[in-house]
């Protein structure tokens, strides 16, 4: 498949529409009208049918959508059922999660290996996911050919083995640390800052005690 | 503490110039430069001054900004020092994880009740927090006074429980789940997609291959 020029907000919005046209299809429903997506998803209509279009999807004028072949499509443009090999770094509370969590295998996530330095976790599997010492990250990287990984490691130590990852070849950097990463041009990092969310979060709470 | 007027993009800033902070007072350092700040966490140096006098403070001319006080002063800002009670619904990896993750303690962040319908988890305690059911969560909420709920549950039971906690008074939500929550006016919903995240990764990873 193609990458088409789709912007980041479209994309962040498609999984979105396509959670809830898998909740139309299990409700046997087979088409749906922008009207609705728009007022259960609490989005304008324009914008819909604009993300939608993005991706190579128009609906049928006074119809709408048909669930299935949205889905289908979406699935696609998405990369679902393409499978991404990536390394995970870092198995603590967050990355173990990570790698049991079946959301991320079903929309084709693969976490081939895991990292970590603590010596009682490496050589041990979890979530089927073998872990490894972080010393082996690099070599392993090169020789798998490994473009992804996610970084869910303390503070202290994500630099480092930020950078062993960029020298084994990694091109795209999953960042659950609350910190900037220093990365070469080439290398993409997209950041989940969860503390930024909490600091929403306690705010919003200050201003309704 | 009062609420000052803060936008949601300089909130959400703030923890990040934290971590960085705190990574200099380790390594021994007293004071720092907003130019060493931009450097390092790549953002314009102008916004990093605005972002921090909106929480009051004003680096001295030619010198910067004191690390301990300014430390100090953003934890204070964000409320690190004063807990926030939540409830936490959903018991699986994710919601798990959320339960064991120190960070979120560490900023106040205090889960003091899970729920779930599993009744193999109910009765049971995880990373010291006890698993209740689901049918108790509207009435405890009453009880105790919760205003945060956070929300790690399949999709499909994502509303009818986002309803039980409204139903409770809880008026903050945060969600993990990859679908939008229909809530009253009064009700936030701060919006964690891992899926949206995912998404934006695997364009980038097709346009590399």
């Amino acid at each position: 498949m193609q990458a088409k020029t789709v912007t980041v907000p479209t994309l962040k919005r498609l999984p979105i529409y396509l959670t809830y046209l898998k909740h139309l299809q299990e409700q046997g429903r087979e088409v749906v009208s922008t009207t609705h997506l728009s007022r259960v998803l609490k989005q304008d209509p324009t914008q819909i049918r604009k993300d939608l279009a993005a991706t190579g999807l128009v609906g049928k004028p006074k119809v709408g959508f048909d669930v299935s072949k949205t889905i289908e499509h979406l699935e696609n443009f998405l990369g679902y059922h393409n499978t991404n090999d990536a390394f995970l770094v870092g198995v603590g509370n967050l990355g173990r999660a990570i790698m049991g969590y079946l959301p991320f295998v079903e929309k084709g996530l693969n976490i081939v290996a895991a990292f970590d330095n603590n010596p009682e976790l490496i050589g041990k599997e979890i979530a089927g996911i073998p872990v490894l010492t972080v010393e082996k990250l690099t070599d392993l990287a090169k020789r798998m050919k490994i473009k992804l990984g996610i970084l869910t490691v303390p503070e202290s130590v994500a630099q480092d083995l930020t950078d062993a990852m960029v020298e084994g070849g990694i091109q795209v950097i999953w960042n659950f640390v609350p910190t900037r990463l220093m990365v070469p041009d080439s290398v993409y990092v997209e950041y989940t800052q969860l503390s930024s969310h909490l600091a929403v979060i306690k705010k919003k709470l200050q201003s309704i005690k």
